[in-house]
This record gives C-alpha cells, structure tokens and sequence, in this order.
C-alpha cells in the first residue's frame, strides 16, 4: 500500500480507538461527526462531543487535505510553490471540572510534490505533539505526564524527549502574557528521513505518540473527574480557558494553517472552549492555588524530575 | 503649542469626556484607572468599567507612546526603521443586555522622525474609525447609526463618508468566517496633509469623530438598556462576542500593533469580553431574530438609506 495511505488509514484508525476511548471515560457524552469535504481537494471527519459528565467540549478530528500550496504558506515552508497532500488527527478536550487538565494533541503527515501528477516526492515530514494544560497544576501529575512521554520518546531515541521537550517550552508559549500554556509536553516538526533514520521509523514513533493519548488522558480524568470544586474555581478555568483562546488565535500554527487553506472553520476552531472568560487585569490572591499555577507556567521546569 | 501635544491633549480630554458621559449613562459602573509606562518610551491611562448597570465590560484607553518603530511594523508601514510617536483614544463597550449593541471607536495620531533628536517629521498621519457591532440587528438604528457618522463626514468632505464605510466593511470583516463584525461604520488610516488639505483640517475631522462618540452611543444605550431578554439571547449575546474575540485576536491591526510593541496588555486586551462561548457549529433556527442578524452581516449594505 502507498505509504501516505498507510499513514491515512493508521490515523482514521486512531481517531476511532480515542473516541471510543473517550467516550468509555465520559460515561455520558457521544462524539457526533461531521464528514466535511475541501472544495480545494480531501476533507475530513470531525468528532466533536458536548456537554458530557467529564468533557464540556472536545474534539477528534481527522483530516486528510490536499491541492495547491497557497503561496505564503509555501514560502514560509521554504519550498517552491507545490502540490501538498496533509493528513492528521487534531485532539483538544475541554473539561467540565477545573480539576481536569485541558489536554491538546495533534499527530500529522506532510508530502509535497512539484506536480499533482508527478510521483517523484519532494518533501515528507512528521510532526506532532501533546501538551496537558491544567487549570490548577497538579505536580506530581505534571510530572507523571511527562514520565509517559518521556517513556515513548526513550524506545526511539534519548535525545527526542529533551529535544522536543524544549520545542513544546518554546512553541506553547504565550508571548505577550510571558507565561507557558500549561506544563507543555513535548512538539516536534519535520521528521524526515535522515541516513540513519527512515521515515518508516518516524511513522512509528508518531504511531507511539498516538497511542499513547488515550492511556494517558483517560487516567488524567479519573484522578481528578469527582473532586469537588468552587464557583471561584469554575471562574479560574474561564480565565484560563480565555488564555487558550488567546494562544490559539494568536500564535497556533496548525491553526493558520487551516485559516489559510481554507479548512473547516468549526473543526478547525473546536479548539476554542464552550465559554471563557477575560475579567479586567485579573490578580490571583497571594498563596493561592492559582497564583501557585500561574508561578509553575514557564519554561525549563524539569517536570520528570519535579 | 507643539502639534503633536495640541493632539495629546486633545485625547486626553476626549478620554475624560466620554467616561464622565458613559458613568452617568452606565447609572452605576464607575472607570477604573490604570496609569501605566511604557519601558521604551511613553505610557497611557487606561479605564475600564465592569459590571456596571449597562455596561458589562468596557475600556477607555488614552496612550500616547512612542521609541524605535520595530522594524517588521517600519517594514510593514513602508517605513525607514524611525523614531515613532503614537497617541490615540481606544473605545470598546461590551454591554449586558444583548439588545444594546457593541461599540468601538478609535482615533489616533501617529508621526515618525529619522532619529528622537531631529526635528523635521517624515510622515504624520491621523487615523481612525467608529463601527457598532449588534447582537440583534435593529434596522432602524443601524440606518441612524450611519446617518450620524454620514454627517459628521459630510461637513468635512463629501467622499469621506462613502470611502470610510467602505473601508469600514472591508477592515471590520471576519474572512474565516465571512461575516462582517458588526453593522460597520467609518473607518480610515494614513490622513496626511495634501496640496488641499491641511494636517489641522485633519485634526478638525478626528475631533468631529472623537466628539460624535458619546451623544451616538447614550443614544443607543437609552434606546435598548430597558428592553427584556432571555437566556438563550443571552447565549447568542455570548456567540457574537466569540466573533468578536476571533477579529480582535486574528485581525485587528491595533491589537497586533500593541501586542508587536510590547503595550500593556491588559489595556490592549480590554476589548475582550467579560465571557464569551463558542458552542460547536451553532446553527440558528430558520427565520430567527438570529438568523436574520447574520443574514444582514455582509459587506456593501447600504444603511443610510435602509
């Protein structure tokens, strides 16, 4: 089989084991689905579930796009004007209980050809990630996270986990509040095939990644779905839901990427929560847990060893 | 007097005005302020209301600062990297009652020399714009909302209003979405002087503008601060302010700009609301206050004579 098409095929395949997963772990709450075509070439199959027992609001969506390469992103690519064919999954979970962290994660596959009819591919890249955005940090917790993703790093190689540790410190990153998003994670971009590693190893690695969402997040909810919490706390995840939305909109680079090509505006902008909230020059009292949180978002904390 | 603190002071004072005639329309909000500096040069005095009577959340912003123009702004303004000074009135209202519309005005000087110490200005320009955003579109209104603007243009110049609404229904438009903000207004930028006219007539207009802001929106706050609504046009209040968000964060060039030139941000971001929701893919009922509203969100309409 095509090797894009193996990598179309595992990643349709994963979309349908994390909703379900998701789904066992809400108890209440059913992914509804949207299969939506790009009138430019593909489309997708967007899963958005609502108002559930743990999930507010949380997407699973799987695209696979293709056509020209608009010019600007081309550029911004460094690659001539081409023919792209990209396909991924696309995860953000909203939670009900502030107590439960937001999570994040995307896996994808990038190739571009001169010619939509050429075969000869110029271009094939991996990139991905997942980063846990909790409301009120948990460290222990932070920390078990980035063990499990430290853990599916080291079965490929000992540098990937600090290395893309340090992309997600960089890229989840809200620059003009000078804090992180949340405990970051780890993000990578452009795995290709090198001499020493084939792009069949780079699929299994995302593979690895993929996998591991599921396990990861559905321990998350059930550590922390029943605790009980308060009306401030509720407003607390509002205000950080509203940096979300701030991060997304400003600096999300998946998200340009589906504004500028056109993509799906409501599976691209699931990543936005059901409500969030931006009170003026909001200040959390000192020794409270949310000025705590807000002092743990920043970069370089070593999380594995917190 | 220099020209550039003959403006200052100008906006200063429109700043004072307008707070003392949005408090007594408000009945009980009261500004807040914030003097804040600049590192780089220059600073503002922020206020900002909240939970107020009428008005939910709402800023009214003078600064005035100025340093080295970041090169990617000179670049982007077709600009020598140049000392800049800018100074402007910033206005966003986000009231409670879903039948009261959102405002938003800005007017702004803004001037550029070779080095601090020079005293000949390369460029000087004024810029600017009013533009109401409804939740319900009231027909009646949206047609005397531009009437206004219509005759303060005209007592200036007979191509002011037709060019500026237009420009308005370009700038204040949503392109993932393809929706208009709002109902538009005025909006223009780069008003230098000409072999016609002089950078003072300039001035004169943006007073015109400055000063038709309060009587224009007491008027509508009067108009609609009474009228019943329910929880579900509370959530559809909670749906556009979402839109809001998405021109104020992926758009609008103020907010770049201060966010570019390390502004306060708090004070940049005092257009956000005090909550906004975006619920999955929310498709009004057909023939709906709703779906009237965003049926009436498009470019070219022609309010003055609807």
């Amino acid at each position: 089989m095509d090797f894009k098409l193996q990598v179309t095929q595992y990643f349709k395949n994963l979309q349908n084991q994390i909703c379900a997963a998701l789904e066992q772990a809400d108890g209440l709450g059913k992914f509804k689905e949207d299969v939506w075509e790009r009138p430019e070439g593909g489309g997708g199959r967007s899963r958005v579930m609502e108002l559930g027992n743990v999930i507010e609001k949380g997407g699973v969506n799987f695209s696979a796009v293709e056509g020209v390469l608009p010019p600007v992103i081309a550029k911004a690519l460094g690659l001539e004007v081409a023919h792209f064919f990209a396909t991924g999954v696309s995860i953000v979970m909203h939670p009900n209980n502030p107590n439960v962290p937001i999570i994040h994660m995307n896996v994808r596959y990038f190739e571009t050809k001169r010619d939509i009819n050429d075969t000869e591919i110029v271009a094939a890249w991996f990139g991905g990630g997942i980063d846990l955005t909790p409301h009120y940090i948990d460290k222990g917790q932070a920390a078990w996270f980035h063990q499990q993703l430290q853990t599916v790093c080291n079965d490929f190689n000992a540098n990937y986990y600090p290395e893309f540790k340090q992309w997600a410190d960089d890229y989840f990153f809200i620059k003009h509040r000078n804090e992180t998003r949340g405990v970051g994670g780890i993000f990578f971009d452009r795995l290709q095939q090198t001499e020493d590693v084939s792009l069949q190893n780079r699929f299994e690695f995302v593979q690895a990644v993929g996998n591991a969402f599921a396990p990861i997040y559905t321990n998350l909810i059930a550590l922390n779905k029943d605790k009980t919490f308060t009306s401030e706390q509720k407003q607390w995840q509002n205000i950080r839901r509203g940096r979300y939305v701030e991060f997304n909109l400003v600096y999300d680079k998946g998200t340009k990427f589906g504004l500028d090509t056109n993509g799906r505006i409501e599976s691209i902008l699931m990543s936005l929560p059901h409500n969030a909230s931006w009170p003026y020059n909001f200040i959390p009292q000192a020794q409270s847990k949310e000025e705590e949180t807000l002092q743990l978002l920043k970069k370089g904390v070593d999380w594995v060893n917190y």
